[in-house]
């Protein structure tokens, strides 16, 4: 297909962030600098590459820094970092990132028990750290954590999400992540929160960020694209996860999620089968099976030899028995 | 939700069929009458229990007699078969099935080497077999396998299906199941011939089959349900799946496929909490894991405990530094 006659997708990278952060080991410096060299060349638009958060909370991520400095900045390819305070701003700007990734939940339960605050203080923090990131040549996003459900609190309303999103573009963030942060989004759901936020700021960008936790990854995502969003964090080879669903697959797949535009007709960027390499690579980086499909499947369009007890001849002459039994897949 | 309010899907389980079929090993004959029997107290609309195809062909279903004459008949459960032919159709007829299904590829290729005939000559068994069958208190339906792509000739043509189906009704078969036999199709596509088929035939009731084999499964079911298609085989767990694609998931996952539906608001009449308990005695019946993710995660209703570090004094005091580091999970 002609690439100036399909709608862009915009893919965000975040295997080196949300993928490593919960890896029971941590992945060596130099193999992240190395994936996230390799990613920067496949044609994602941009990659979350990593933490400026205390290296005792997140002991993976404790090379943030070391990460920022060496890697290649790719040209065309944004290089964000989620940051939880403003001395991680400051860590992250003196690396000079393109963005940065404020983060909160929106749901008061998660909130506090993943960083230790009520919603309010979390909005008071952003507003510091944008006062001290504002006058800095970088792009402010805040991630909504729980934005479709809360495994503590349960729903989380359509207008709470509104109400904060309102309270993110007031303090001056830029653009949005609406984050299913355990699995818990259906498609109906994601459909009518994403009509919602793009009625009322049709200007901002909103960044669609879902996990496959109860398998309605890609199901959600082709129902947020339904209603206009047109970027989605994803991670290789569905590295990421949830904590309170152990065994269950993790943030959804990159490769998966490109695969499935590509094939509805869309235009990712992205040289899936370079990615598709790099996504091989990576049980062996971090030592387990990944839950990825299409590195196990290969893509739709490949194609299987004939099975050799049935010649081109056989398939001219049919209804001539063939030797091998009938085997009535379907 | 209240029920009457709800709009109703139907769910044709097929993990004794499609699943059982490849699995590496023969599952004893008792185990698939006593599964059979659970499902059959589970809600699930229609159970398509076996295959009376040559015991040569298909030895793990060679029991196909036994199974259908020692299972519990469930009122409101229809109880369908596959069959290859008219021996196979007069075998399931000795046993009192409520349909039979038929199966041909839309494709040349998949066809001969599936059932060793070219696809005039499957039509032609199948109104050999429509003959046979029509004075029987039985239904008739078609599945049409590789509806939405063939592993060994590629794409197929939305046409080719819509006359395959013309054919079909033209022989006297009621229903028909579009099979997306090897997880080719893509959501886009679905849609596409899920309308085509809608309005070209809006009293005849078409089946969709899908497969996950690249992520796409509830994807595609999703596709379905927006282009007004109500009905749909899945199988318990997940298992199933693809000779072409080893290690990939097989068809879309029962428990996953309902949660998913009840979670937009659909009424599938099954009982989850029961499901789950069956689906999570699978792995012991075929000896190894399953692809279903919500036996690992839970329903999306779960909730989790508050952590124990995190009362409910400190979430009404928050601010007040916690024990615990933040992990910033998203």
């Amino acid at each position: 297909m002609e690439s100036e006659n399909r709608q862009r997708i915009y893919i965000n990278e975040v295997v080196t962030r949300d993928g490593f952060q919960i890896e029971p080991t941590f992945v060596p410096t130099e193999e992240k600098i190395k994936l996230i060299n390799r990613l920067s060349r496949s044609g994602v638009a941009m990659i979350e590459a990593t933490s400026f958060t205390s290296p005792k909370a997140i002991p993976n991520l404790r090379d943030a820094e070391e990460v920022m400095r060496q890697i290649e900045r790719v040209a065309g390819v944004r290089y964000t970092v989620l940051i939880p305070n403003v001395k991680g701003c400051e860590r992250a700007l003196g690396c000079g990132v393109d963005e940065i990734n404020l983060v909160m939940s929106a749901s008061q339960t998660h909130n506090q028990a993943n960083l230790r605050m009520s919603c309010e203080q979390s909005l008071a923090q952003f507003a510091e750290i944008v006062r001290f990131a504002q006058s800095a040549p970088v792009s402010i996003n805040a991630s909504l954590s729980t934005s479709f459900g809360c495994p503590f609190d349960g729903a989380v309303a359509e207008q709470r999400v509104l109400a904060l999103v309102r309270r993110f573009l007031e303090i001056g963030i830029q653009s949005v992540t609406l984050c299913d942060t355990t699995g818990m989004a259906n498609p109906r759901q994601v459909r009518s929160l994403s009509k919602a936020v793009k009625a009322h700021w049709p200007d901002v960008k909103f960044t669609m960020h879902f996990h496959n936790t109860r398998g309605m990854g890609l199901a959600n995502a082709v129902a947020a694209l339904g209603a206009g969003m047109l970027h989605f964090d994803a991670s290789l080879a569905g590295l990421g996860g949830c904590p309170f669903a152990p065994g269950a697959t993790g943030n959804i797949c990159t490769e998966d999620t490109v695969h499935m535009f590509e094939q509805m007709g869309y235009d990712t960027d992205v040289k899936l089968d370079l990615l598709l390499e790099i996504a091989r690579d990576l049980p062996a980086i971090v030592g387990h099976d990944v839950p990825g499909q299409l590195i196990k499947a290969g893509k739709a369009d490949k194609r299987y030899p004939v099975p050799e007890w049935l010649g081109k001849d056989q398939i001219a002459l049919a209804g001539k028995p063939a030797a091998a039994p009938p085997n009535a897949s379907r």
